[in-house]
């Protein structure tokens, strides 16, 4: 196999991981600390791009886990139509590579602004996001030297995880945390039969993702490697989204990329997975459920199963894989893909 | 040309929404004076499908209108991982042409059982929606025989532009939704326009829809109905976020219909159409900015000009005439989309 970038950082996940685990543990209990004392309702969390989907996951970590409502900020209400937006009882969080996205650092510049406790979680201490948030969490990812995000994603769910369970005080939870990277690493073993199916779905003109709960930050994270690397154009969805209207979209070979893991959903999945099997759809699961591996045209079963929560930094691993060797497969180089740049500022 | 319910109920919308503001203005306005006296400090908004779309118009309007941030609800939470989401401080709103959708139902219970205002804007007043909820806006677009919904997604959003509006006592706002039906009539002149728009476009094996601000929504809505009814997979983005890593999908003869009206957004949009164009992208744009129809392959110039707030309500049934003559031109039966029926019912 030619070197390459993007395949090396894929593979340095879990020692990321693990070293920000632990540099930020101590700091980030005393953060949760902090936060104790405001007021925080509910959480608005700014981001755009891979980072949009951890934010994403914290919809679902920190419902579970805080009982916090999560909303999506929108950057535009801020910077293009001048709205000033209430704060109060929000907590906001910016997460950024870069940390300099000029829309993302307004939203929590209003925020603080505003009085609200404002979290940075970003690869970039001396940035404008960084000086903007009044804590800041660092990724400790090393340099991210591809275009695609790979280990800045996983750091930042391992991040938004850490501050969870920290305010929730959770230690069996953080426990758990701990074993992730040991867990990532196993995934990697993944790395030859996600070039199989790689191989298989290399004429693709388009597809889908399919995630439910904590998964459907998988679904857009792997859509999105998908269209930035191999440019198959790749809807992500959420199971029951899916079925309100896409579903018509499903016919012969249309391929299908479903990540499901155990737990809550898994038995929603099934299901749905053997309906997407009899209406012809060609089915890629990313799974460790061995009745939708069963139903599955090309499983790709996760060598280790962790618990539902943290299954999100596991199961992205082979959807990084199976994006990496279907850039290959189609000719093109995971190193360079056309038109984008690292770093992207929108207003 | 073969009748045709869903043409017909796409005509029927101007008549629609001055039914519902005829009847619900005077409703609507008690209970924006019931909900000032409640503590909302952000909004939560639970729907999924089309009602999902107008949500993410209100995530704007009430954004823009009366700084207040709106979270989308995320229904699995509630329904497969027993979250207990503290609502204080919400405003809860659900949103459902049928009103039967159990998930969705189940987020209004358990908002309204923690004491926060809940809103249901549904089609149906003897629906579990409508009776879950403390207030109910009923949409008045009576029975809608169509699969792919559009009489119910315009009434949505003028019901929440007219909640919104209310709740701001913006007379002069009120004024001019009283005046959208007028244009949303003048626009069904552009159908020849999008049946020649939809020949063009019939042999598309993947496209991409393009809106910022209000029109994020109206670009989700014209990609639903496209995947509905033409089954051509078509994914929605912000103008912000396409440029973070998506835009590499763009190659020549690439679709793209861009969604831009005259406002806040209209420089960055007229930006971005060059670019593409640029980019060999083969752009329908469904504008009324002069820059922006002049640089696109495909000219759809809205023929009257109304306030950002409210285009939605207009641009999108240019959208919704592009997806019929498309499904048409591509074979398909617009009254009978496979796989998927009116009301689908997730848990």
């Amino acid at each position: 196999m030619l070197t390459s970038v993007l395949h090396a950082e894929i593979y340095e996940q879990p020692e990321a991981i693990r070293r920000m685990l632990d540099a930020e543990t101590d700091r980030v209990a005393e953060l949760a600390r902090a936060l104790a004392a405001r007021d925080c309702r509910y959480a608005i969390i700014a981001a755009r791009g891979t980072s949009d989907n951890a934010a994403r996951y914290a919809q679902y970590l920190m419902g579970a886990s805080l009982g916090l409502p999560v909303a999506l900020a929108t950057p535009s209400l801020h910077t293009r139509y001048g709205a000033r937006l209430r704060f109060d009882g929000a907590l906001a969080i910016g997460i950024s590579q870069s940390g300099t996205s000029p829309d993302i650092c307004a939203v929590i510049e209003d925020a603080r602004r505003s009085g609200a406790p404002t979290v940075a979680i970003t690869n970039n201490l001396d940035s404008n996001l960084a000086r903007a948030a009044e804590f800041v969490i660092p990724l400790h990812a090393g340099p991210e030297r591809s275009v695609a995000a790979t280990k800045t994603y996983t750091t930042q769910l391992a991040a938004l995880a850490l501050l969870t369970l920290s305010i929730a005080g959770d230690t069996t939870g953080l426990a758990g945390l701990a074993a992730v990277p040991e867990a990532m690493a196993a995934t990697l073993a993944l790395d030859a039969r996600m070039q199989e199916i790689a191989g298989a779905m290399a004429d693709a003109v388009a597809a889908v993702t399919i995630g439910r709960g904590y998964h459907y930050a998988t679904a857009w994270e792997i859509a999105l490697k998908l269209k930035e690397l191999t440019y198959v154009p790749t809807e992500p969805y959420s199971a029951a989204d899916f079925q309100h209207g896409p579903i018509a979209l499903v016919r012969d070979d249309f391929p299908i990329t479903l990540v499901a893991t155990q737990g809550a959903v898994a038995d929603d999945l099934t299901t749905l997975a053997t309906r997407l099997h009899e209406l012809g759809a060609h089915l890629t699961a990313i799974s460790d459920v061995p009745a939708i591996l069963d139903v599955a045209d090309r499983p790709a079963a996760l060598p280790v199963s962790v618990e539902e929560r943290f299954a999100p930094m596991t199961a992205i691993v082979a959807g990084q894989l199976l994006a990496f060797h279907l850039a290959r497969a189609r000719g093109f180089d995971p190193d360079n893909p056309r038109s984008i740049r690292k770093v992207t500022e929108t207003r």
